[in-house]
């Protein structure tokens, strides 16, 4: 036995014990006569002391060459600390060592094994091992754990089967790009790994397995935006013979219960918002609805005047920022800068203060009195003493910007409180949004959710105002999770694939086992997923969601600390009767 | 609500409440005046009545056009039955319906979906979907995800921590064949699929997490013997700070508490057995101890005589099969002709009839008189009543075919009982084995096992004797588990490298990131990994673990339902930098 406790295990009730203990030299003070050794593992620290007048001469002069991180084994009696440290919960006793073990020795580290480091972002990749010594990554794993295992006993108790889907499946175009693996065995063909397990999922609901869940690696190979990765984990749900309601009923209940379990915090029954309102309201179809700011349309009342920009504009809409009349020139200025930044890409910004006294003091008074400022402040619900900024142009792009605003005032303002969670469900998703570059419809979710059927009428005439049984969790600013009632018959699911430019062939190359097997007694059925990196980050009150993650990629996809992806040899691609075609 | 209940759960006590619910239709009869149908779900069968005197006219001829596994949803009243079914949960109620709602028809399926089918095996597998519906799978499933669930609160509760390793990592020649992944934004470079996440659990234990596991997918691209999948699921294990004592406690711990929450079997605790003794005593190091049978050596009392056969071979070994000196000459006939199939490739079997009087017959009378085989009997450990089977030549092959002729009786005599479980540690495996084809030693475990100390002084004079701590879970004749201590400083594993025939560049291009991360402070680690589709199908008293698998690939690597793998297009080829090079 290395250790008869952990680092974290000892207390003043254990005084005199004779114990052993294990684990990383965190940092010693050697005063000469006494040398003090903070003994590190994944459960604590305890203090560890040499005293040249009570430990051998022979093991305290091996204390004196323990570097940081060398890998030790003590032995020695507990005994209680002369000045106690009320901030560890090993603060009470020390360890007077008497036998001393080097079981490894350990080069300085490239950077300070400690909560707070001096190394950067990239040396922390390379050398994640040591990252994950330091508590903040470590315990964010711990953590990530913790959710998970929740998550699966809730499931669980609920009768959820978890199983296992497949990871080498067949490409499809639709979507985003696939990762493929070459087949040794079938010369020619690729597996693709999966995106999600949808149609697998669904395949189970026809197979009657009723209540489905999984938490599965999924890969997409996409350029790689800020905090996405090529491998992402989903908590991966399906349910039999339901309606939108009772998914929605279920799933709030798993977030309600994560929330308490592992927050402790009881929230409300979450409110329901549907897409239409949450763009025109917040910009946005994952508002962050813990502050309110909420979007005031202004065109009755600032239009048909002399302004020439607001005239012109097919949307004029504003926010009133609760208490920021007070702000100055120049941080007004700054927010004008921040919204023309080509991020946001807003040709200007018209602002109004609306002053303690009730007096209206805009950007643009030369064109509009009290009065019409009055009514801006009456559309945006501003009150004395806040400031109402406004955006105008076409309208679907001035809603985004003044979402991003929006976002952007709060946090200067601090309403973004990571120990608040206001989660909510935006539901009623069109179907289908037109996609420019391909000059043809896309599936908003995917194509195998369902259209409401009071909107199947409006396929054929007017397909961009379909809507669909579809919806998202979202919290905090963010989507946790999005799923759909599904299409659980042949000829609907045909239509779809009709409508979204795929040929008969296509669709049956590509899905055909799928309307097969709706063809052999498909039960209604719907579900959702969860990303469990985003999920698991926001409880965490964290932003980035590569701090949840043991090994992460970097923003080209590769793992910097075992250098993959890599060159094979020249056998592997014979075998595989593939050769490189370099550009 | 599309039910108010499932299809297993109402009880005679729910007499007369009014239900809703939903289901297959398992099957129909129709009396002409009476329609009884059994409406099917996972969780089991409830029976409908539509009765011409108390259905509405409407109701009843829609029941008449009912098929096999349509979808349907009915509301009706709870009565008792007038005659009771004691074989079924649900048996004392039946529903009267008054409400029929047909959710989704269905073709005729291409099988039976019940217990005994008359689908064979490609059929389910084209049509996975409908075989699940049948209990025999389904329960497969649901028995699956209890033992994940049992392993994972298990191991939780004693501080295991699950943590996600990546699936996107780096191609290395040694081992089993990778199955890789095109990378397109590092050109001409190459993911590969994790065998099994060994060198990042190792990283794990260099980053302090102490206690990990994972249930995962690991993969091998390898020519699919029969009961092989190309992607597979392992319970994978690592702890520091261990030594193999700490390891076989912690996960025997583990496989009893299986055995009884899912079995309700208390076993003892597990023998060890070294490598050296399974292998003399039951040729095998993976042995079945449900039954005796144990092998004994015959060269010192079976050669000198004058059977050249026996005089020529390096081994002559022998067992006893209990109660078989019944055998007639026809079934031992069988056994010969048995032993000499290529798949086995013994050139022929002595035996030996221990007759119940304790005289001594065998096919070798010519040569050896009472005496003589009344030492076989000796060191077989024969008892009147016993069949002597004895087998001759090279001695690790002929060991290996006594072992599968051993196995083969078992099976015969009924010794292998699904529903008797006799786990055991071996231990102590060779380090290294001699590979023929490339005329060099292999790691028999893997690179990165740790020699025994005391054997360390052979690695350079005869490799082939230094021993490993290394070591196998075995459960009835199958290994369900494995793993080693391992080596945790960079000069060992360096050194393990050479033996291995790598050159320095070619370790430290592979493996560079683990012999770095031994030089910063690894601690002592070791682990082990359970195979979970092969525990599932042991633990469920079956033979195939294809019958525990969800979505299972044939021998070809094929998913025939979704028809994986397949081509993919041109555009997808050149994006990857890419080209099929067929032969």
């Amino acid at each position: 036995m290395y250790r008869s406790h952990n680092c974290g295990a000892l207390r003043a009730s254990d005084s005199n014990k004779e114990v052993t203990l294990a684990g990383w030299v965190q940092k010693t003070r050697d005063k000469g006569f006494m040398i003090w050794v903070d003994l590190r593992d994944r459960y604590g620290i305890t203090q560890l002391i040499f005293d040249a007048n009570r430990t051998s001469p022979k093991v305290f002069e091996k204390a004196k060459t323990l570097g940081r991180e060398f890998v030790v084994q003590v032995k020695g009696t507990v005994i209680e600390r002369e000045s106690k440290n009320p901030n560890m919960p090993t603060g009470d006793i020390e360890i007077l060592v008497t036998e001393l073990n080097v079981l490894n020795t350990a080069l300085t580290p490239p950077f300070t094994i400690e909560d707070e480091t001096d190394g950067g972002e990239d040396i922390r990749m390379k050398f994640r091992y040591l990252d994950i010594r330091r508590n903040p990554v470590k315990n964010n794993l711990l953590f990530r754990h913790k959710v998970a295992q929740e998550v699966r006993n809730y499931l669980s108790a609920q009768d959820f089967c978890e199983v296992e889907t497949p990871y080498l499946i067949k490409s499809t175009p639709e979507g985003a790009r696939d990762f493929v693996v070459p087949s040794r065995m079938n010369e020619g063909q690729f597996y693709a790994l999966p995106q999600s397990p949808q149609t697998f999922k669904q395949l189970l609901m026809v197979g009657g397995m009723d209540k489905y869940f999984q938490i599965v690696k999924c890969f997409r190979d996409e350029d790689l935006r800020a905090d996405r990765q090529p491998e992402f984990t989903q908590i991966d749900c399906e349910m039999a013979f339901v309606e939108q309601e009772d998914i929605l009923d279920t799933f709030e209940g798993l977030t309600r219960h994560l929330l308490k379990e592992i927050k402790g915090i009881e929230v409300d029954k979450f409110p329901r918002m549907t897409y239409d309102h949450a763009m025109k309201t917040y910009g946005n179809d994952k508002p962050d609805i813990r502050f309110g700011m909420e979007f005031g349309e202004l065109n009755d009342v600032a239009q048909h005047k002399e302004f020439a920009v607001f005239n012109a504009a097919e949307l004029v809409v504003g926010i009133a920022v609760p208490g920021a009349a007070s702000y100055t020139r120049k941080e007004i200025d700054n927010l004008i800068d921040w919204v023309k930044r080509p991020q946001i890409g807003a040709s200007g910004m018209v602002y109004c203060k609306y002053e303690a006294d009730g007096s209206l003091k805009s950007s643009v008074d030369k064109f509009y009195d009290q009065d019409d400022l009055a009514n801006w402040a009456k559309a945006t619900n501003a009150n004395p003493g806040d400031l109402i900024l406004v955006l105008s142009g076409p309208a679907h792009k001035t809603r985004t910007q003044l979402s991003a605003l929006r976002m952007e005032v709060a946090t200067r303002l601090g309403l973004r409180k990571s120990d608040e969670f206001a989660p909510l469900w935006v539901v009623d998703f069109p179907l289908l949004e037109w996609d420019e570059e391909s000059a043809r419809f896309h599936a908003m979710h995917h194509p195998f959710t369902s259209p409401k059927p009071e909107d199947m009428h409006l396929l054929d005439t007017d397909p961009g105002k379909v809507r669909a049984n579809a919806y998202d969790m979202v919290l905090n600013g963010n989507e946790i999770g999005g799923g759909s009632i599904r299409i659980h018959d042949k000829e609907t699911q045909k239509l779809m694939f009709q409508h979204l430019g795929f040929s008969d062939e296509e669709a049956k190359a590509q899905f055909g086992f799928l309307m097969d097997a709706f063809q052999y007694g498909a039960p209604p059925h719907g579900g959702l997923a969860f990303g469990l990196d985003r999920l698991v980050s926001i409880l965490g009150g964290q932003e980035t969601i590569r701090d949840f993650i043991a090994f992460p990629k970097n923003n080209s996809g590769r793992d910097v600390m075992i250098d993959a992806p890599a060159a094979i040899d020249n056998k592997q691609l014979e075998e595989l009767s593939i050769k490189l075609d370099l550009k």
